[in-house]
């Protein structure tokens, strides 16, 4: 025992010596001070329109991650996609809501199991509010697992999870659960740090140093839809600080399937989608990017020499 | 005893010499040599482009008739279209089969509750091969009550039940189970006389005068698409005979998610379904039904006027 804690101390104190409290950046391989930004799709698997897009995103423009809904109808057609390119950085957007009008699906666990989670034609609850109303934390975290076995079923090799609106960050209970599920499987969590003041808790009494909180997380606001997303997009780009950002977006086409989907919602729509995929599919993206030293990394990087390491 | 043959006996003698063995026609109130035809839309339910089409070749053109497929990701966009249209003719396109390549659905049961009905991912057997080898009629029952109760759930009214890819229709017990259902909820079941050739069975014995039997099917085959939908229907309409038609088409736009849908699949793919739509909801196929002296008729009006009465 003794000689346990006095392994632990010279192995502390080495390490602090080393200045091995390393940033992000030194831990993933980049200079001290260097931008780095995730460009992450959401939303895979909900629709052909937009595995479509989000594949020509990825292969073609300056997306470098994206996350796939295992529950959602399309979900073949995207782990056929994740089994042909292995490279690809996909991971899991854990969905626990269905929130288009005409368009639903519920959870991959069987019903009884999971009752707090399904409406009553056993489609996941609209609004996360619900969700918070009815779901426990153990469903929440069957559900969690489930869905990342499903994954594998399908070949899919993830290599993150992070929260389909939100909805498995939405109380501490099931963050706590969100998060041990990740350290079960080996999976980065997606932990925004903008958590703490939402829920009032502390992420880094919660994790351990496998784990890596994003510090800027970017998105745009119906606000910025408004008033044009490339001005948005191009702005934020500029501003972007040292440290990981991480800038969430979702790319789809405005095509009569999205169109339906997203029916009576402008909000995150598919013209919203289709303006996505032009400004993160084009050539200025690329430049601007470019021109402002910004590396645009993976969750995959982060999986492998961070939370496996 | 003997009072009840007696009876019968009166009662039988009576139908025969007052010629109460009506036809179709007569009891739905036709002339006697009428030329009967449904015009029927199947596989609604199954994607925005097919729900969307065969709205309007209902709406506009000269379809009749439609089924919905329960356990389908647009379920909820074409009940939404049932509750707000309570005349539109739509029966249950009862499905034990999920065909397509990257877009896949399961029994609405529990998937305990029919295990010889799933394959190894919770999805239906992409062939009726496959629910022949595995299925039992018990679960095929269940099923089908199951997708029954679902679709009031979702506040339709179903006018008929009909087979996706003639799975109900592929084993005697099978029938059986499905004849058994429709008696049960008094929802006439569609039942075409080429079974007896194909199950070896009599249809007859295993019916009521409350059931029809359609003694003439047409539907387009890979061929006919290949030489051409427009020349295949316009000949077959003119050689409708007197009795009842049941005309079988699939309409849908060959639009990016249906092309999707039906990828690596010719036969019944996204094309052939945009052929349908066009022809049906054209201006010469309303002339041709009228100049040849055909009746379009609906499945409600055998429900109400025979199942039911």
């Amino acid at each position: 025992m003794k000689r346990g804690i006095i392994i632990f101390l010279i192995s502390f104190c080495w390490c602090v010596t080393n200045g091995q409290v390393k940033s992000i950046q030194e831990k993933l391989g980049y200079p001290k001070n260097a931008k780095l930004v995730i460009i992450h799709a959401d939303d895979l698997g909900v629709s052909h329109s937009e595995n479509s897009a989000s594949i020509a995103a990825m292969e073609k423009g300056s997306v470098s991650s994206a996350s796939i809904m295992i529950p959602c109808p399309w979900l073949s057609e995207i782990a056929a996609y994740a089994q042909s390119k292995t490279r690809a950085d996909l991971g899991l957007h854990i969905t626990l809501t269905s929130e288009w009008k005409y368009y639903k699906w519920g959870p991959v666990s069987p019903q009884a199991k999971v009752p707090g989670l399904v409406n009553k034609n056993g489609f996941f609850y609209s609004s996360v509010d619900s969700v918070l109303q009815y779901a426990t934390a153990a469903e929440v975290e069957e559900e969690i697992r489930n869905q990342i076995k499903r994954a594998f079923q399908f070949g899919i090799q993830p290599t993150h999870l992070d929260a389909h609106m939100g909805a498995v960050l939405s109380r501490p209970d099931f963050l706590k659960a969100y998060i041990k599920v990740g350290h079960d499987f080996r999976i980065p969590v997606f932990l925004p740090r903008q958590l703490e003041t939402a829920l009032k808790i502390k992420l880094d009494s919660m994790i351990t140093d496998k784990d890596v909180i994003v510090e800027h997380i970017l998105g745009a606001s119906p606000e910025d839809f408004k008033r044009g997303m490339k001005n948005f997009y191009t702005k934020e780009i500029k501003n972007i600080k040292p440290g990981l950002t991480y800038l969430i977006i979702h790319t789809a086409y405005d095509d009569a399937e999205m169109k339906a989907i997203t029916i009576d919602h402008d909000a995150w729509g598919a013209a919203w989608r289709q303006q996505d995929f032009n400004f993160f599919s084009s050539i200025e993206c690329a430049k601007l990017l470019k021109q402002n030293n910004i590396y645009v990394i993976t969750w995959k990087e982060i999986r492998d020499k961070i939370t496996r390491q």
